[in-house]
Order: structure tokens, then sequence, then C-alpha cells
């Protein structure tokens, strides 16, 4: 079972994870897991931050001579700005010199401090940054290489930010190739100038936004996840990985939201016969029952608006209880494009962990064996 | 760890769950079990079979003396309609009188077909249904009078139905009992006519439709879940929990998708100090940083229209691959009211097992102890 | 991934299981599972309820027709005592004219009515007791259907009987019948009236004995389990599984213990080449590296003597402190051969799961094509 | 949940753990890690590499200014060799001068080989190695030290080496502190000598030897683990860790095999009560019902001899199938006193898994309170 852990302080050493359970042979391309870690860092309405710190990855171990070697990956991105803050976040001493005193509303300082007892809230918002994401996409980056051999595509974009709604659509020609060049990661150009006129406006005013990220997952077989318990649904379990991350309030898969309006028959997808099993319509986004159907897997998140404003919010301090303004820790004024990447990530790992339950060899050779020996079964249903 | 599984057919024998983890000492009362599992059969739209067959819960093991023994306790719910399915759905032998060879659009039906290599499409919509969710309920039910004694309430009710919005909320005076009241689970009776004039309006024209329900949770402590590790948000697991509800599309919490078009400032809950932490706004829907944050959660989902319509879809026999209309199984038009009480289910599980995970005790005494241990110590944080 | 939940209290209604993770298509002989139960039932040297209530499977859900449909099985064993104990254990009332007060030593009862807080011990022992091995018996021989098409076998003896040896090697002829016959579960006729001598003559002294019990899986390819991360070692796993049964003290895999004693050009086994790589010998009990390395596997347990002792031991009321003798629940005076069905099926769940998470097919014919890849692959070696 | 993973290849670059389920606000002492680490360098019969590579501990994240943060951790062991296999075990191209194409029996070579599709059984051996120990080591010393305000003790020792056993009693006076110096971790020295001896004496035969090892947990409360589900048990727990440490091929508690030899009179621990439940003896090793009954817990574990030997065992060239001699690779003789202290770290991270389970306090503030609630509960029972 394809699990990993991540650890790291957004003002420490490094982010770390050790993923566990990819087979051997899978041929790894570190270059990519870099360019995943880069997609996140821009996009347009980012702080200062990302210009000083380009994310790399470092492989610790169960990779060699390029491939994997079936044991445990541990992967390191390093901190750039570390020694910076080597006093301030020492493991074995620290000072208080960016003691954080005052919560910030939208993110986890006030209730983390309460939990865990903290009295410099730095304790909580460290770890609790949204930092912590590289070593997500990072991870989503190394497992998706299991995928590459099946022809398993993933497309993230952004569908709207703030109230500006990209005009193209992911079946569009060329949507990919424009989305990458967009700064805003979106698929239609003007669009993507309004949105940034829009970012533009909002950080004038002290504002932030948020937006929808949308990714879809292309070439799936029919039959990951499974209806048969309600903790194995694919959908439940992306849901799960895509809610899980930084700052999403809303996850829905196809029509979502959208079909609980409209009548049944506009609803779901007819099935048809033509060299298979055929549907012309996708509203469920390539999952009923709990399962992928063979239809592009289409999950979209909603994301609130960064928490930290340049117009600070009302806050309190936890020491004296004094009325405050929330301190302003980190500044970006738009993070839905590098969301979108975050969130194929989150999306990506579920898809191997569903992929390699199925299709569960222990070296690559026998996990094209099985999908082939399934692929070849189901051809025939 | 609280933790569950479920068994069942929907014309098999019965449902049975199994509850690990709770603390012993709880005091049950299984009529609120019943009560539950009740309000699930209930609902304006719901076909014949809710009217034969009303769902009682035994519990086979784990209560004595109306306690929690602190063992498993397993429940069980009879199919009453199981006599007139037993050669069918028999054990040892069974018959193909009503196998089930066109799959619906919108089940498991086809997908699970092919996955688990079954030519009666009767052994995957068996359990694939609904019907499952009545011991989700039961499991709901039961757990969640370990957090009676807290004055944790929950709260379920419809917010849409097809594209009838309840125009009352929540927080409006009587709005539970008016909700207890209202064939369509909605605050506003008016509202409610509308959705069961719109109701009948489909039903005539062979339809179905979905529609959004709400489950509001009041009285949690603050920090439930945890920002440290992906896998333990509050956020993420309930989300997982919701959206394995058969039916399920999306998921939300607080402004949810909304809060993406908006600016910062209008989304984020201000802090605020008088006896206490407090906010004037709850537009997180109770979770920030993947912990409870003291005010009320609130969830919402989307429910697709039921997938089996009157007027059939198109579908294909899986032998001869001739076009086909899809069966007919069973009837519901709407099933937004007990879809509102099954999500509430699936949210109090995971509320129990944040709570559980927090507050560990082995028997109730020390659940209560622990409690007020911390609860004490954040009052005076 | 397999895996389950047993409930259910020794005078309570029923055991029950819930087991989740089988594939599809496996076909299901019921009275194998009955057979297991009877076995489980038998020996020399058990008490007097062994013949008021044989114990037979009830199959509640996962299975039509004789063949598994995917979905979660759910099993019960009824207690058939159960009339008269439905006053004192009932769900919802409850007297207590079999309170227990006097904890046993080498029991549940005193650190688990602490732990519980239980003032009645019948509340812990319940659920302690050995009954529930009825369930994980059950469990065993359902899950091991999942193995048969493989022709991979299990065989569980009695390797001694207090300090009486068993002769006889499950390597000789006709070892495995004459176990069956046996009622000691010896392979040697003449240790077996030994040990039977034996039973009698610490019977009359108002003792209780133990035993070793032996275990011996045949026929598994290399591989299952790994080396890869501490928690996927098979023997890992075999030991939790085994140790968590009742009065087990210690397990071992094939030398075991003795292998410590003895230098290493003693113990390992050298590997040759003859069609397929060979062994002459297995004293590593069918494990290296934590996999099965396609020598039977060889697991040893220890069995404590049955703690109730009809010269009872001296123990406190938990009322009033005073001094008392233990009360006599229940009366094996031996239970080893019971008790190595009991780890058999232990084992065999731990093998079906290994197996299934290597050739992780949905249906029977997909986990078959899985198998046959790899052995063919692993032919070639 | 306490959890956590380990990674790393003994040439590699690094080993790594994350430790994930710490509350905040323990007070780490690094020095205490560096110093298990130390003791598992040790001990008479060790090889070559012992001396070359110190280890030391990293942290990379999850302590700040000396105490735990309530996130995960994340530590690292550099391997000091690494320059000298960089070429070797190079992530992105690595070089095949120190291929292994002979297995030596008795590791995971041969098996590995074929269940990975390994033609150079470096790749398994490197990841099986027992090097990985040094992360599991370092895992317990960190994670004991959330026990230590509890004055709960751990002591592990070598009970024999080969044939040789210690004639000394973990609770003889100053045990702890012979222990401690000796190069074998006896506690008598006399028979210290003896091991010795008998080490040199195999040594010059080309053999290697294994023995039992002896871990002693004393200051649990009552109650940790569980008997009410068969995966909560304590013991089966700790089996489970013991039996997946390298080279462990068995595993018992308090008088383990020996207890199926004699009467249950002799063997169970009777109850007493003199300002609180007593015991006079623990046969039980402190674990009765799966439970920790307030008696020392005392595990044993029997390691098998290093597998590889100067004197080779006979193998196979996987590529030619020609009879060959196993490759020496490492070469320590007897590794029982580090197998100790191995042993120790392993049953150290279940009893704190165990007690984190059952006295689940966000930070340490909180687990006390916790704590000392149970405590007060249980002397009034």
């Amino acid at each position: 079972m394809l699990r990993y852990f991540t650890s790291g302080e957004t003002h420490g050493k490094c982010l770390t994870a050790i993923i566990e359970g990819l087979p051997s042979g899978i041929k790894i391309d570190i270059e990519k897991i870099n360019l995943a870690l880069s997609k996140r860092q821009q996009g347009y309405g980012r702080g200062g931050r990302m210009l000083i710190e380009q994310d790399f990855v470092e492989i610790l171990s169960g990779i060699r001579g390029g491939f994997t070697l079936g044991s445990p990956i541990a992967i390191k991105i390093e901190n750039k700005d570390w020694t910076n803050w080597e006093q301030i976040m020492g493991i074995q001493t620290s000072n208080s010199s960016k003691a954080v005193l005052c919560p910030r509303p939208g993110h986890a300082d006030l209730t983390g401090g309460m939990k865990y007892n903290h009295k410099d809230l730095r304790n909580v918002l460290e770890r609790a940054s949204a930092r912590e994401t590289a070593a997500r996409v990072a991870v989503g980056a190394l497992v998706r290489q299991v995928l590459e051999p099946f022809h398993i595509e993933f497309l993230s974009h952004a569908a709207s930010i703030g109230p500006i709604v990209d005009r193209a659509n992911w079946q569009d020609d060329g949507f990919s190739e424009k989305v990458e060049k967009s700064p805003v990661r979106f698929g239609c150009e003007q669009s993507g100038e309004e949105a940034m006129a829009y970012i533009d406006n909002i950080k004038e005013k002290g504002e932030s936004c948020g937006g929808v990220v949308e990714v879809i997952v292309k070439g799936l077989p029919q039959g990951l996840g499974s209806y048969v318990h309600y903790d194995r649904k694919l959908d439940a379990n992306i849901a799960f990985s895509v809610m899980s991350v930084q700052a999403i309030k809303g996850v829905e898969f196809g029509m979502g939201f959208a079909c609980a309006n409209i009548p049944g028959s506009q609803v779901h997808d007819e099935i048809f016969y033509e060299n298979g099993f055929r549907r012309c319509t996708n509203h469920a986004g390539g999952i009923e029952g709990g399962m992928s159907n063979g239809e592009p897997i289409i999950v979209r998140a909603a994301m609130k608006p960064i928490p930290t404003l340049y117009t600070p919010l009302s806050t309190v301090n936890i020491n004296d209880k004094s009325e405050q303004k929330a301190a302003v820790e980190r500044s970006d004024i738009c993070a839905v494009p590098a969301c979108s990447v975050v969130v194929e990530a989150a999306v990506t790992f579920e898809i191997a962990k569903a992929f390699l339950d199925k299709f569960n060899g222990d070296c690559m050779d026998d996990v094209k064996a099985y999908y082939d020996v399934y692929m070849n079964r189901i051809k025939n249903y």
C-alpha cells in the first residue's frame, strides 16, 4: 500500500518525506520533480519568498542508478533561508525574536496554540504553513512516474480566480500548453489578463483572493477504487487528499454541486457500445460507484483567499488579550495557480495508490503484466 | 481509534456492522438508533420499499444492561423482504430469475461488473445500493451517544431540492423542529411545499432529482483534528466520510465554493476576546487549519439525482451488447431528505472518532475527566 | 487489504465477524468452516461446555450461490447457551446473579476491570474469554479458501502437552492423518497416550497444563512479505497474529530459540540449484528477510496452562479487598489441541493477507493470472 | 497514534526516519539518542565498520529549542562511508563494481532478488541489512523521552551468547551498571568472560553465533493494550515489533516457552492486596489479557547467528547457476549485545505507542494530567 509522511517547518532546515510502497524498477527522472516544484512556486500574485528560494529535491534513499529499488524513498527539500532563521528556529536552542502572539484569522494559529499549548504561535504556523505543500508536490511528482508507462496523464489549471472565470475549457485544443504559459494557469489568454488585472486591483486594496482549481486525469482503466466498502471509494479518497490541502474549502467531481439542481436525465452518462463500452458525456467526472469508470476524472476544489492580508484583520494578543491587528507573516495575494499544482499532486498520490492497490506487482515488470492481464480481461467483458 | 465495518446486500438477509473502539460505560438508548433509521426511511419522494420495511437495529454484542462494555459492538438490521429473495440471493444456491444484464448509468453496475467479473450485475448493485447507508446511519446514531454528555449536537436538513432552495436558515428560531416535521426536511414550510410540488412535477416526467444537504455540529471543543499531518485534518476526514456516501458529488465547509469568489477580508473570521476568544462570523464553517475552532461545523454536500429513472436511460446488454433501456430496480424520485440523515451519520462518525482520539479514555469516567482537563486548560489560554 | 473485526461475548447472543477484502469468485464450502469449528471444540482435556454447544457458522452476507461477491462477508456463530444467560447478559437490562468479584490470576480480569472501570468482572471475562477464538477459527477457515486453488496447505498439531513431547515429526508418513485422529493432535500414538495420561493425572490434582503447538504451511511461493519496511515482514505479522491468541506466551519460527545456541554454519540453509533454487534444510522455518523463501513455514507457539484451576489460586475481592480463591468460571484442563487449531487460523489469516497483498486481483480469475505471471517470471530468475 | 517510517540503504547517503504523533512539549536530549546509537555499535565480536562510522543523529524538523513541537520529527543518520560508495550507489548513475551475484543463505538476498527482479543482489542487501536498525534505535531513544517523566525505565541485556548463559539476573543489585560496562552486555562478569572466549573460539573457526536478548520495562501503569480486540493486545504488538528486527527468530514473554511444560499453579501469578493489588511473582512477564498488569514487562528474543560466515556457505550464482561460496559482505562474529539495544528500541516504540494511545494529550501537560486522572482512579479501584 502506497503511503507517505511529510515533515518540516517553513523556516526550519528542510522539508522531508518518506514514501513507502513503490515497486522496484520505476525509472525516475528527478528533473520532473523539480519542474513540479518550480510550477508550485510560480504564478501571478505570489510574494517575495518564491524568488529567493527555488526548490530542488534531493533524493536521500530508495533510488539507485535512476531506478527505484522497492525500498522506501526519502526526499529532502532545503529551506534556502535557513541560515537567517537558524537562531530563531534552532533545534536545541532558539530565540523568540520572531515570536508571534497575535493569531491570524483563517489560519491554524489560535486553535493550534490552544491545542498544543504553544505560547509562541510561530510553533504552530511553521508547520501549518502552505510551505508543507512543496513536500506533497514532490511526492506527487515522484509517484506519478509509476503511472507514466500506462499513459495516465494529469492536467491542472485554475478554473477561476476570484470572480474571474477562465473561458477556455480543458478539452479545447492546446489548452494544456496555454495553461503552462499562463502566469495564472488559465487556458484563455484574455481571461488570464483579466485575472491578473483583478489580482493587481485587490493587491492595491490590501486584499487577497482565492479561486477554483481543476485537475483532470486521463487514461485511467475502469475499476480503480471500489464500491464494496465505504473507505475504498476512489472519490472519497481523492476528496480526503484534496481537502487536506491548506486553504481548500470544497471539493467536487464532474458536475459537482451543479448536478444537485437539474433532473436526472441531464446528469447521468448513458452507456453505448462501439468496440467497447462508451459514453458520450462525462457529467460524473469519471467516477461512478466509487470507481474510475474509464472517463477522465475531473476534480475541482475551492481555495479560500490567502488569510494573511496586508490590511490585516482584527485579532487578539494571546498574552494580554488586547485587541490587535493580525501579524503579516508572508505575503502572497493570490496562490490559486500554485494551488492547482498542489491539488494535482494530492490527486496524483491517490491515483497512484489506487493503481498500485489494483496492480500490486513488486517490480514494474509485474505491475505491467498485471495491468495487461486485467485490461485484456475487461476488453472482452 | 474508533473504526467500523459494514456488510450486507440490499436483498440479502441483513445488514451488519461492527464498531470497535468505544469506551465502556456509555449509556446506550437503542430507540435513538431506531429513530435515526426511521428518519432515513422517510421523506417526500421515496418509493414503495420504505413502507414495507421499517428498519430496526438489533444489538448482537458489546452492550450489557444498557451500557457499552468497551468490547466491539455488533449490530444487525434485518431485510424484511428476505423471504421473497431467499431463492434468488441464497448463500449456497441462488437462481438468476432477477438477473440484471443492463447496467444503469450513474450506478456502479458496469464498472463493478467488469472489475469483479460479475455476469449478473445484481452481484454489484446488491452491495453498491444505498441500502448500505442504513448500517451507516445506525453506526452514526450509536457512536453519537458518546458525545451526548458533552452537549455536542447535530442537525441535518435539506438545503435545496433540485432548484428549490430552503429559504429558512439553520440559525432561525425553531428551525430544527420544523425540519423534523417537514416531509422534505426544510425549515421553511412554504419552500417545502414548493419542493414537494417540484418532486411531483418531475415524477410525472419520469425524472428524478438531487439536492444539497447540510449538517451542523454544535458544541465541539477547539482542537479536534490537527494541522501537523495532512491525514489528521478534521475537514479532510469529514470530506472522506461524506464523499463515500452513495450519490454525493461535492462537499464543502462553511462558505465553501462561494469563498473562492470574494476578497479575503470578507471571508476570514476575525478574532475577539470577551470571556474567551470569540468570533462574530463563521465563514470557515468551524474549521481552520484542519481543526475544529469552536464555532459550529457546517458541512454541505451535493447529492446527484437518483440514477434510476422511470423514463430509463440508454444502456447496453452486457452479453449481446444490444442497445437497451436501463433496468428500473428501485424507485425513489428524490432521496435528499434521507440523504441528509445519512450525511449527518457520516459526519457524526468522524466527529466521534476525532473526539475519542483526543479524549481517549477507556471508560466514560476517564473520557469526561480528560475532557475537563483540556477544557480547563484552554479556558485559561 | 484483507482485514477483519470480531465481536461477541462468551455468554452473549453470538459471535460475529466481518471480513473485508476477499476477491469475488472464490468458491466457498461452508462445511469446511464448520469442520474447523468442530476441531476447535475437540481435544482431550476439555470441559463440559464443548458438548452442549457445537458451533456452526451462519453466513449473513457477501456470498451468493456458493461464491464470494467481493463484498464484505459477515459471519455469525450462535451461543447455544444464550437462553440460559439472557437475563444475566441482556442488552438492555441485565442482572448481577453471576457477578464476578474475584479476579482470576492469569486472566484479563483484574487489569481489565481497572482499565474499563468494571465492577462486575464478568464484563471483562465475557470478551477476554477464549470463546472469541471460535470467530477467528471461522475467519481462518473462510479466507483459506482463497488459497486452495494454489495448493497451499496448512497443518497444525500439538508438539507437546506439559512435559510430554510428541515423538513424531510433521514430515513423517501419514502424520497429518494421525493428528486428525488423535484426541491430543499428536502424530505419535504412544506419545499421545502418555499425554492423555498426563492430563488425567494433573486433573486429579486440580491442575491445568499448557503445551507447544506447531503450524506448518506448505506450497507458498517465494516472496510473500517484504524486507523493505519493518512492518511488512511476514514473520512479524504472523508473530503478531499468533501472540494475540489467548494464552500464547511465545512464538518462534524454524529452529527458533534453539538457533541462538549453535554456530552459524549449522543454522543457515545453504542454497543449491537443480531445476530451480533448492534447499536441503529448513532451519529458517521458511522465512528469510521477512519473506517466504519457498520452504514450508514452520511456526511454533507456547500456550500457558489454563489459568482457571479447580484448586483455585489466591486472589482478592475487588470490593472489600478480602483474600479469596479465584472463581472457577469454566473448566478445561488442557486446551492445547484446540489451541493448535486456533493458531493455525491466526497464521492462515496472515498468509492469506500477504498472498492477496501480492496477487491482489479483484476476482479469482485475476488472482490466478497474477499468480501465474509471477511464478513464470521467477521460474526463469 | 504514534507511527514512523524508516528509510535508507547501508551504503547509501544516510538513514532517515519520520516520527509522527508525539505530543508537543517533550524535552528532547539529543545526546540520549546518540548514546543509544553508540551502544548499538558496540559489543564484543563486531567487525571493522563499527570503528569507522560512529553514528550521530541529526534532527531535521519537529523540534525547536529543545522541545517537541507536536509536528512530525525527521531524523537523519549519515553513512560516513558514503564518499567511498557514491559511484556505486549513486542515485542517478551507479556502477556495478560491487555487484553481488551469489545470494547469502540466511539473508533476504535470493528471495528479495526474485521478488523485486533485481539482478544485482546489492539492491536487496543494501536495504535488508541490519544497518537499518540504527534508525530504529534512534526512533526508540527519541520516543522514550515522552515516557521519562512517568518513571518508566528500560533495561536491555544479552541473556545468552551461543551456549553461554549470563548467570546474573536483572533483579540482582547493580545489574544494569554491570551490563553497561560489559562488552557482551552480561550482568555476571565471569559469564561475560566465558562469552568472549566463546566468540574468540568460533571466530577462529570462521563461524558466527547468536544468542538470546532480554528487555525489561519497569514502571508501566496497568492497562496499556487491551483484550477487547485481537489487534490491540500489547504483547501482540510488541511481538510484531521485535520479530521485525533483523535476525530475530523467536519472541517470548515472562516464562515464555518454559510455561508450556509445567502445571498451572506454578505459572499464574496470584493476586494479593496491600495498599493496592500486588503480585509476588511475575511469571506472566507483566502482561495478562493483552494488557500491562503493573509488573515489569519481560520480553526475550532469540537472535540467530550472523548469516555471513568467514567460512562461507554454499550458494549459487544467480546468472550462470554455478555453485559458489556466499559473498562475505560484512563481518561481525556476534552482534547479540547490539541486538539487545535494537530490541529494546523496538519494545520502546510499542510501549510509547500504547502509552500515548491511552494518555493521548496533545501536549505534555495534557498527557501528564490524563495520566494522573487515570492513576488516581485506579488507585481507588
